[in-house]
């Protein structure tokens, strides 16, 4: 960045004067937009918290409020649509937070000519994804785009949650030396099933996203009275972005074993095949945990005792050095530094 | 309705088997898509209530929720822009519930090669307009779409409010016979200032947007104890969608002045040429009041007293029946009846 003399300045991101597709990937150029355009604009301690959620008091009680918008591309894919993977999506924005999910809102936007058919069964598919977790959608917005100008369906949901009494707060900044990171189970699914689907790829087992509601899961976390420092959920930029991130929120170093990675073939062979890193793939019910070492033995138990955990493995700790760094240890004892990337290896994942 | 016997049945809204403009219109289409489609799949009293916003409780303090996403086209208008009508609309949909407005969330769907320096405006458009009313934009979410995909930019905006302890609850339903209708001001401005400069009408004054935040305002009628039963702001489908939908939620009769009306010399010359009809048309800083008679002073002299609402009128009445209808009465002492229009006179207003 050093050829950026102003930091504050908000022009150019980058070399950039208009936006990229990648802007929007997860990955260095979002976090440039997001630190040169909207921080300096919105300014305030919530945004600068860089949490999946903003977390507030009133008379009280704490409560989490979140938004997100899905431009997903196909609306249908194997293991879910647009209108779950948005339900579920917010879910787990309060959920990383530690929240207990209270009321989600839902605001479309219909491209004209999009099959009244397919609107309902994307509405039955967030209503169903709500009834599941105890959720209503209690207020809403319909808008409608004209043909061309829209690509059939756009939904943002946003989602209040409540935190219990006495939580404490789970946040990126939370990490310290010492602790250790969980996953709840094989990662990339989610990013290889929708470009299977969008690129017509025969694969030999139909791999279909883990696309999830994860605040059950967090509940019963809460409910065991496990500590959690951190939770964060694997979407745009998958594994390594959001442990990067982490590293640099809590100035710590976190060091992963690549072999306790758990990547099913199907996704390791289409990854191999097409160049991709599943470290970098999106998940969409997958989630980090980081927590006190003491608590590792619990974390893993409870989470192997949902059927969103089966498949959790502790893949790394936290140092105090190198502050900021991931770094990953290869089967073969190498160690390899894990940097942003510029944007999302597959654009319109979520 | 009678050609579709069962009524709960979400399929077909009306005959139509692909969304038209006229579903996202605020007009009868999409009341249909909402009653047929959305209210059945997400069946939830919330919802059910039909405001614009849910309010809730939790721990012995109610809070309201609320959100929209904004199309309008352009993206930069006389009197305002898509950000500020972004904050603005949330803003006055917790105000309408009778909510003091305390968090907003922010979610951006840009078309790729957007220019940054149109995005950098536009949030500070939204930072500046949270700013002033004494707001925070908390958290947030940014899409790319790939060119052609989009419009140029899409904003969602979600919000909570927090309702003072004691306020009665301000709803369509709480409307009564006997209880008056006030307007903060003229009307029509919005959408005939979009559609002047979305055709280039070269109209001999500039006509600006009313786009403005109410919700200052309905902290001051708050203030000062003013009894208040129903507050709309009167977005698509205009002063008279806004007034049918609480006819009809209130079973009540509403009866208008036309000549009480305060309409614009400018707005009412464009409609006359153009054929519309300024009742319909969109406001983005009007709301109707009603309320017990016994508070119409009290309640125009807050108005009147505040730069939003100078221009403020009482320009009707609420009768027993015939209920769930509004009549306006000409200036010839003729009287007709008001009826929804199937969609919006112009689309993408907001």
């Amino acid at each position: 960045m050093s050829d950026f003399p102003e930091l504050n300045c908000p022009l150019p991101i980058g070399q950039y004067e208009r936006v990229l597709m990648a802007h929007g990937g997860g990955g260095q150029l979002m976090q440039q937009l997001l630190d040169r355009l909207v921080q300096p604009a919105f300014d305030n301690p919530y945004l600068a918290a860089r949490h999946d959620s903003a977390v507030f008091e009133s008379g009280g009680q704490r409560f989490a409020f979140t938004t997100d918008s899905y431009v997903v591309k196909p609306l249908f894919f194997p293991g879910g649509d647009i209108g779950k993977l948005a339900v579920c999506g917010t879910l787990n924005d309060l959920a990383m937070a530690g929240a207990r999910p209270l009321f989600l809102s839902s605001a479309l936007i219909i491209e004209e000519g999009f099959p009244v058919d397919a609107l309902r069964r994307v509405l039955e598919s967030m209503a169903a994804t709500a009834r599941a977790a105890g959720v209503c959608i209690v207020t809403g917005d319909t808008k409608v785009v004209e043909r061309g100008r829209g690509d059939g369906l756009y939904i943002n949901t946003a989602g209040i949650g409540r935190l219990d009494a006495g939580t404490p707060v789970i946040r990126p900044a939370a990490a310290r030396p010492g602790d250790v990171i969980l996953v709840n189970g094989d990662i990339g699914r989610h990013g290889i099933a929708i470009m299977a689907q969008r690129e017509g790829l025969a694969l030999e087992t139909t791999l279909e996203s883990d696309c999830a509601d994860l605040s059950g899961l967090v509940g019963r976390l809460l409910d065991a009275g496990v500590d959690l420092h951190v939770l964060r959920d694997l979407t745009r930029g998958g594994l390594a972005s959001a442990l990067i991130e982490i590293a640099e929120a809590a100035g710590v170093g976190l060091s992963l074993e690549e072999d306790a990675i758990p990547v099913r073939e199907a996704v390791q062979g289409v990854c191999e095949i097409l160049g991709f890193d599943p470290l970098y793939v999106a998940n969409e019910g997958r989630m980090a945990l980081i927590l006190p070492d003491d608590q590792a033995e619990a974390a893993l138990a409870v989470l192997r005792g949902h059927p969103l955990g089966e498949g959790a493995a502790l893949i790394g700790r936290l140092t105090e050095s190198p502050a900021g760094q991931v770094r990953i240890r290869t089967p073969f004892g190498t160690e390899r530094i894990l940097l942003r990337l510029s944007g999302e290896q597959l654009p319109r994942i979520c």
